[in-house]
């Protein structure tokens, strides 16, 4: 693995040295982009191919059983290929807690994995490409290493704690296609583009409508449409608080958000109601690539309460791209303001963790 | 070109035999391929080389200066070529009106290229890949040749009337690249997926939320988020209106949308305000494609009103994948269902032409 250069040099976290972390990235893209096959292989077997021939033949299943099996497959592949490897590491999984009764917060100081076979499984039902495979592993609670891989897109975004964020980086185990260009993250970068004076106008905002459809004033799709049209009105607009924003994008796969935020594409990103597994991976990513993650829920003081580190299990996320420095404030000056200034469209979402 | 075996056979619209339609789609396609390659060269020049090299040095300009320079350029290319090759067609391209005074509708009977050299134009700023050159050829105003193409994606959408609708076609002129696979739409066919019986639950529902962002209630913004809400809303909710759908997704691409209703991965797209250069190439693939276009904005009887076909100039559109047939009803009976389905969720847009 050749990297290039990067200004931050890398600590090695917790008990593993330099060489091991190294080791574990070269692995962990590795197995991201094998996982990533195997939901391919979930696609052709309901496309057939070139003439359709096939696609009877090889499955009688519909097309979400064909989702549900392949989502199961990919997990059992992952979990196998962590704990053959690196027996002492914990694992979780989605399937952990689905299978589960409850999903309390389990990721512990120990080195864990948190992984994600499918994210976006909606888009992965429908052949919509925006869906992947998301690897993180976490010393002491905070991912270090994350992968995530697009296997239709055939794009893999990566970072390693210190070493920066890339896309379709290469290792010895897993060289990238030879078609596709290695670029750090994010993309932009000779200088990084700082953000808006006016922001959020100028920005794209990214968002989901989410699973929880409740037609009630104080339910949460309520809670994000009212705040969805802040951020897109006119300036004037919702009482001198529309946030004119650029565009206004919805993906279905909170995983490929993030990743987006990382190479720059979108500006904002702010989220309620995932888990762990859908953003460990997107979290390493975004950081590694100078984006600043942190709640979705405004505090009490919008504009002078410190702008605290996302955790990860909370389940509320706000994050915010890359920014260059201009003449009157820093990147990370900018960021927050950006933070703040999205606090004041949006509204507190109500997730909680069930037993918590 | 060796298209597969296709159900109906081609006609010749208009004075145009067989083998130049074919002759034209292969110059089409290829011209699709060549115009991206230029939107590419314009990614380049921002995000420079693998280390981020040649931003500065190659470029003074800003984004948005990039951004307007590659559209001119492209557009111009595009005509060029075009105008080149056939002297005796019209040309029509979204320069062409930007620089003049109105948008009256110019689509005449006679042979007709119209040509977006950029959807998706805020998405390309932002280097987010869902931006495609759009290019689609009329006979007799309608639409007999599209071509989209997604430059960072990599991949086209085509169709001539009669040949079906394809993924990464490949014509003498223009070989898609090797590591594309080439795959008739919709993707999963055989069978094609009927409608899901609940519609719109179920199904994946594409919309966006344009640039009319008047905070008033009978602006368009609030009819498309009211419209909106009532498609993702619960079941029982929004006065037992509530559709349910599968997901939302919002991609800042017209284009975008309609090539992956064609391809089955959103099964409802709903729009109002763009223009005939996003959606001519876009209708003639979702029509090859086996899906169906109408108009937006339910007529005064959404039960029993005659389905009319799309008005390439309307503003106003609604899209619904292929279907195929159940034990109860035709794939086009489902169809209509859906279109229904959805009028009964929507309100009117209002986007009327300027001078019209």
């Amino acid at each position: 693995m050749s990297h290039g250069s990067n200004d931050t040099k890398a600590e090695a976290p917790g008990a593993l040295g330099e060489a091991q972390l190294l080791e574990i990235y070269d692995f962990a893209l590795d197995l991201g982009r094998r996982a990533g096959k195997i939901l391919l292989d979930g696609v052709d077997q309901r496309c057939g191919d070139e003439e359709g021939r096939g696609q009877n033949e090889v499955d009688k299943m519909n097309a979400v059983d064909i989702v549900t099996q392949t989502d199961l497959d990919v997990e059992a592949f992952v979990k196998n290929e962590i704990t053959a490897r690196y027996p002492s590491h914990n694992f979780i999984g989605e399937e952990t807690y689905s299978t589960g009764n409850s999903k309390e917060y389990l990721v512990t100081d120990s080195p864990t994995w948190i992984v994600d076979p499918l994210d976006g499984t909606v888009n992965y039902t429908h052949l919509f490409p925006m869906f992947c495979v998301s690897i993180a592993f976490c010393i002491s609670g905070v991912p270090v290493i994350g992968i995530i891989y697009a296997p239709i897109l055939d794009v893999t975004y990566s970072a390693l704690t210190g070493h920066g964020a890339w896309l379709n980086d290469s290792t010895p185990s897993s060289p990238a296609p030879s078609h596709k260009r290695r670029q750090q993250l994010p993309l932009v970068r000779n200088p990084i583009p700082v953000l808006p004076e006016a922001a959020p106008k100028g920005c794209v905002f990214s968002c989901e409508w989410g699973k929880d459809r409740r037609d009630v004033k104080d339910g949460n799709m309520w809670r994000k449409v009212e705040s969805f049209l802040t951020m897109a009105a006119e300036s004037s607009g919702r009482d001198g608080k529309g946030g004119m924003v650029h565009g206004v994008r919805s993906l279905g796969s909170a995983t490929m958000d993030l990743a987006y935020v990382a190479t720059g594409a979108f500006d904002i990103w702010w989220e309620g109601g995932c888990w762990e597994w859908d953003v460990a991976a997107g979290i390493c990513i975004l950081r590694e690539a100078g984006g600043l993650i942190t709640t979705a829920n405004p505090p009490s003081d919008i504009d002078t309460d410190p702008i605290e580190e996302v955790r990860l299990g909370s389940r509320l996320y706000l994050a915010i791209r890359a920014a260059g420095d201009s003449a009157t404030e820093t990147g990370r000056q900018a960021q927050e303001r950006v933070v703040r200034e999205t606090w004041k469209r949006v509204y507190n979402l109500d997730y909680s963790r069930p037993g918590a």
